[in-house]
């Protein structure tokens, strides 16, 4: 895909100038808007056509069946799959009795855009009937950053030529047909009509429904009301029924006039409050919407992301592209956090169907490591949500023989539900990917209450799982067997190198906790025996090594395997799940993501500087990307060792993973862990940030198609700027007092208005590593053309089919 | 359970004295009658009451889906599972129109019996009905040997008290209502009337039904024709619909008058002949079973049996019980196989639905080595079976990327039915299990044409699956990684010592007989290169040692593992797998059945004698017999290193496996592999007999319990009698000319007529190694007295849900 049929390149905002049918549902996803409690899929006011629709409530799911062929103890006996909740954004016109229908008539133009500062999706058309009739349309939606329950549209509709019959219907409609899905018959049975009916309303300007999921018993209700203003003449009526509640909006319009209508559309959801408590809520969110007024809405949304963009943008010069890529990648991460509060963060965000909705490790080794810096008060949230499911990981660690917590690997309201446990349950580095992620989150915020009341916990608990799940050896090394890294082409394997470093940071991160907090720790029955038990077991910690290659092997004989036959793979057998058995993928040399290479980075002082030279080039000749959660950390690595161009052509991929579609999957929703992964590459990468020590250090390193990166920090009370050239790097303190940083390993002071210089190292010059034929990122040979995706595939994750 | 409660000892044939309601599904397995293509399951002869009804033909089966929660590539979309076709064993009878029902009434004797070498199922009983009315019963059944098509009821009434009216309904019923099942509902649906009806018909005696089954698209055909004696006045009606064929006989009796009904019942079945052509087929059948009458049958039963005992028994003085149980394990073994011609042997014959009617690896491993030696022919048509379904092999192979042929880990017809494939797929040594199955035939029988026809071909394709399988690492040695042994507590490890050494021998037999036929070889392709690769790859096998614990490892890394906790698991979470995940069995040191020490046996030239014995005792404290295909293997190898009364111990327990339902699912039909595993227990275990070398060999060793041991074997055109006592053994050549043996490690001749004698040597005393605590075998203290089975639990493969 090129720009040309895409999205126009602009450094803030993402604009479609054409509507492309074929690719509704693409953009459908690129447009979603969202604030991390209500997702609303870029479907048209008007509903049809469309690609897939889709309004999602965070935490609203249905649970379906989860069968299998050849059962087993403890395998997942229901799964969670987010449901299409009430539609709320539906506007239907008819131009003199006829729907305004992009398929019929003529369409003289078609423009969506949305600019990442203002937060508002703006549309406008003009379209001739069938019959003749020719109107311009305007319309602008929001899902509030400020009111988490508001969803908003300022609709309005104009008489082109000559007087016409306008009716608008601004609805609510429960139960949507879906597109057909192919998977199990059953579950999508399950999830075809999943929303009882148990109240429904509608009077004057306002309607709303009330609906109850089947099994998981979960009570949504949906409420709207409405601004209209137009000539004199508007006759409004309204309308309910079970699944439907229908404001009808008529007028006649003279040449020149239009009819506006604003629409407020509130959510709310509980698994325990009543019918009437739930809609209440919804009203008084709605009466709270519409006293702020669509102006009002819009300022709001405007001050919230001014606020954001002030300490969170990365500047890109010298890549407009990039720099376009990275602003949208921000924006939606910030979307899918911002107000989830106590809710997971999905793979997708609140933007599509995919992955059944489920959250996975992304959440907390890709997504939250940039809100850490940025907006830590959504880290809070998103682990407090992890910290509320304690007690079903408790359960699950108890049905598995374990002690502590075993989190789910992939979940909505904190039950497993993975049906193939050796990619599931056996991935047991979920566990310290969240311990890690809370003891950053205090690390850099310096947020005592938040450790005292749910990271220590969070560590205690975690600790507590390896203790168990690991053994020492009869030479006292401490052995991690059967489990499952990063890299879903191998799976229960012993010692994994990433599971092994990321056990031994959560063991000793445990142990710190606990001694900063006795109190609470002694509450929660640790004694100091326990916590040196973890700092043996960590200090006892094996980590593989190949002597005879000098490579970490990813996990135990892993480089006695055979190597994948990569030559006599064509392109097309690609992502190699879809293609070849998992038996064979197994037991061979062949990488699906970075999971050593992401060792390097998240433990990086646990590698000296040759083993991640020797180790990376090793990875990458094995390594085919049949993941998006790789190429951000291959940036990252990249970066680190030198190949600078590498590193270059990764970051672009992770951040343009959506907007040039590259897995040919962003229809199902965006990805979250990319577009976060894309902040981390530029950041991390070419920045060089490490955070694995007591100071924040940086390496920065510009690659020849990047003048100027330049990104700002939060760390405890500090807002630290950083400006890289070719030439030099400037730390700026922008708030708080002196802060210690590291640049390259020099440990230095900033202070506000003194900021500090220095030159940016240029890496020797070495060939560029190469990659399985054939899987080479696309070569970002010029910033101005877009590249075409080449050599990436849709599987972040195995499919739940 | 002890004897008295169940079935009385007798060395000749299993009686049951009474009635137990409770256990009637379990001694509807132990009587149930088969000859490899019909199945009748040991239902009353009246319906009801009933444990389990069940009819089974070799290879009628039906499809059911096999559903993932998450798919994957190469899993198998389709399940087959064994039905319940048409009963034709049912005849009711009315007493004064009151049923003649157990539940009902007074039961004044029940007797049901079953001589080995009979083969006819024999009862009687006396009933007085609620009005009042005694009444006699005797009823004897049979599966022919010799028709293979034919079964046949001798059912006769006799009044005991006054004149009394009988009515007598000898049925065809199809679609028999089954007793609830637990599993999957969309399975059970597919199940629950799998026949649709195609034709029905009944006048005279005669009565038939035509079924075909929905998906599979097999046709099923059954018939009856009847002989009645009676009094004067007998009237025989008959009538018959959709499921149904009916015969009713009336006439009323006096006291001590008699009637009397022969019933012959024909089967047959096909997947491409039509109504008029399987209908025909099968009452040409009963034409001639009619034309032997009742008494031809019996006649030629016995003639097979004695013919079949005359070189296959095995004898056993000292413990009587031992000596009924390995005759009962031989005479279902042969029935299970007699006549299963160009169909698969299911691991529980035809006796019940357990494992959904699936063959595994049980039928190459436990079952053929006992027949080769007595019912060859046998063994040649089961392995034709195997090469029937080599296109469908070739087409897995080619589906997971393999060269040759991939034969399914569980099938009916040849298609891969596991839903679970680290315990399925995975499990590649089935190719070898196959093809030593068949090298072994051909050394034993100098079945010369078996071979050219179809062993070389079956040795050609699983040696090309190993060799592309498996790969040279850079010292040069060939590796087979990612595969899983026959334990199923671990899975999807490297190098597992059973798997190689198995491919091993595969490599090397296929090159052999290549050697043989070079001109049928060059048809499939062959060539020297071809063959040399597969020597090469035998000749580098890697075979994983130890040399810390001086034990081999089952895989790669085994003995690093952590150890089971074996002192902190209650006797009621055995077997484990209901109780505990994979995940945390396949990373530990526990062993579900006989994996490394299984290669001792059928490798036993890869062992020295120290190693045998270190092995053995390293995986004794490791082995919880959580399937019923380890006692024997145990057996042997216990046996071998001195052990002789842990051997003994074994024995028993795979012997007694069904007659005393030691894992609790005898209801589902019997252990065939147990069963035939104690027959190698006794021949292979204390007579010593190994094969794998170019003579046959021997080293008798007797435990304390046993008197005298002794049975006969054909090799080629020999038969060798061998008879072992405490003293000495006596090897007799019954037919043939000279034949090269060995005793102990002695090669000497035996001819006819020149019986050998030589001491049996008696082991060191040695301490009785340990097992894991609770799963010690039950000691066989006396062999009057029966034991009671403890530490033995009931899943030989993984359960299917």
């Amino acid at each position: 895909m090129t720009a040309q049929e895409g999205f126009a390149v602009d450094p803030w905002s993402v604009t479609e100038h054409r509507l492309d049918l074929a690719q509704l549902a693409r953009s459908e996803s690129v447009f979603a808007l969202s604030n991390g409690h209500i997702g609303l899929r870029a479907n048209l006011d008007e509903g049809e056509p469309h690609g897939l629709p889709g309004t999602y409530l965070n935490g609203v799911f249905e649970l379906r069946p989860l069968p299998y062929p050849e059962g087993g103890y403890g395998y997942p006996e229901s799964g969670q799959s987010v449901i299409n909740v009430t539609n709320g954004k539906l506007i239907r016109l008819l131009v003199d009795d006829e729907p305004f229908d992009l398929r019929y008539g003529e369409l003289h133009g078609h423009r969506r855009s949305l600019d990442f500062r203002e937060g508002v999706l703006r549309r406008e058309a003009e379209w001739t009937s069938p019959a003749g009739r020719t109107i311009r349309i305007r319309s602008s939606r929001l899902v509030s950053l400020t009111q988490r329950a508001i969803a908003a549209v300022d609709y309005e509709v104009e008489a082109v030529d000559g007087p016409v019959r306008i009716v608008l219907q601004s609805e609510l409609v429960a139960n949507e047909q879906l597109p057909n899905s192919d998977g199990d018959p059953r579950a999508s049975a399950v999830l075809e009509a999943p929303l009882e009916a148990e109240a429904h309303h509608a009077h004057g300007t306002q309607g709303s429904l009330v609906h109850r999921t089947r099994f998981s018993q979960l009570r949504v209700a949906v409420g709207m009301d409405h601004v209209i203003e137009g000539p004199d003449g508007v006759s409004v009526t309204s309308e309910s029924r079970h699944d439907q509640a229908r404001i009808n909006v008529t007028t006649v319009l003279q040449p020149g006039q239009r009819l506006r209508m604003v629409k407020f559309t509130g959510y709310g959801w509980s698994a325990t409050r009543s019918v009437p408590a739930v809609r209440d809520q919804v009203e008084a969110a709605i009466t709270a919407a519409r006293y702020s007024g669509w102006d009002g809405l819009v300022a709001e949304q405007k001050a919230y992301l001014d606020e954001f963009w002030s300490s969170s943008d990365i500047e890109i010069d010298g890549d407009v592209e990039l720099q376009q890529a990275v602003r949208f990648a921000l924006f939606h991460v910030l979307q899918a956090s911002a107000r989830s509060e106590e809710r997971a963060i999905p793979a997708k965000g609140l933007t599509g169907p995919g992955y059944d909705g489920h959250s996975f490790w992304d959440t907390e080794t890709f997504v939250l490591p940039v809100l850490t810096y940025c907006l830590p008060g959504a880290v809070a949230q998103a682990l407090r949500w992890r910290h509320s499911t304690l007690p079903l990981a408790r359960e699950r660690a108890a049905q598995l023989g374990l002690a502590g917590a075993v989190f789910p690997w992939r979940t909505i309201r904190g039950e497993e539900c993975s049906g193939y446990w050796p990619a599931g349950t056996a991935a047991f580095h979920i566990g310290a990917d969240i311990a890690v992620a809370a003891a950053r989150y205090v690390r850099v915020t310096g947020d005592v209450d938040f450790e005292r009341s749910y990271g220590l916990e969070l560590l205690v608990e975690t600790a507590r799982m390896w203790r168990s799940l690991g053994h020492h050896d009869p030479t006292g090394r401490f052995r991690i067997e059967g489990v499952t890294g990063p890299d879903e082409y191998s799976a229960v394997a012993d010692n994994n190198v990433f599971t092994n470093l990321m056990a031994q940071t959560n063991l000793r991160a445990a142990a710190e906790a606990v001694g900063r907090h006795q109190l609470e720790a002694a509450a929660l029955g640790v004694d100091t025996e326990e916590t040196a038990a973890w700092r043996d077991a960590a200090a006892a910690m094996f980590i593989p090594y190949d002597e005879k290659l000098g490579v970490h092997p990813q996990a135990d004989g892993f480089t006695d395997h055979q190597l994948w036959d990569f030559e006599g793979t064509p392109q097309e057998k690609y992502p190699l799940l879809l293609h070849y058995p998992y038996f064979d993928l197994y037991r061979k040399q062949v990488v699906k993501q970075a999971d050593l290479v992401l060792a390097m980075q998240l433990r990086g002082d646990a590698f000296s500087a040759e083993q991640k030279a020797r180790n990376f080039a090793y990875y990458e000749r094995l390594t085919v990307r049949d993941s998006s959660l790789s190429a951000c950390t291959q940036a990252v690595i990249a970066a680190e060792v030198g190949q600078l161009d590498l590193a270059y052509d990764y970051t672009a991929e992770a951040a343009l993973m959506d907007l040039h579609d590259l897995g040919g999957n962003t229809r199902d929703g965006l990805h979250m862990a990319s577009l976060a992964g894309a902040c981390i590459a530029l950041v991390s990468g070419f920045g060089g940030l490490r955070d694995h020590g007591t100071v924040i250090s940086f390496r920065p390193r510009l690659p020849a198609g990047l003048v100027r990166l330049a990104f700002s920090m939060r760390v405890r009370h500090h807002l630290l700027h950083v400006e890289i050239t070719h030439e030099r790097t400037d730390y700026t303190l922008r708030e708080g007092d002196k802060l210690r940083i590291a640049h390259d390993d020099e440990e230095l002071w900033v202070e506000v208005g003194a900021p500090v210089q220095r030159p940016t190292a240029v890496p020797e010059a070495s060939e560029r590593l190469p990659q399985p034929p054939g899987r080479e990122p696309a070569r970002r040979t010029s910033q101005a053309g877009p590249t075409t995706g080449s050599g990436v595939s849709s599987a972040e994750h195995l499919p739940a089919e």
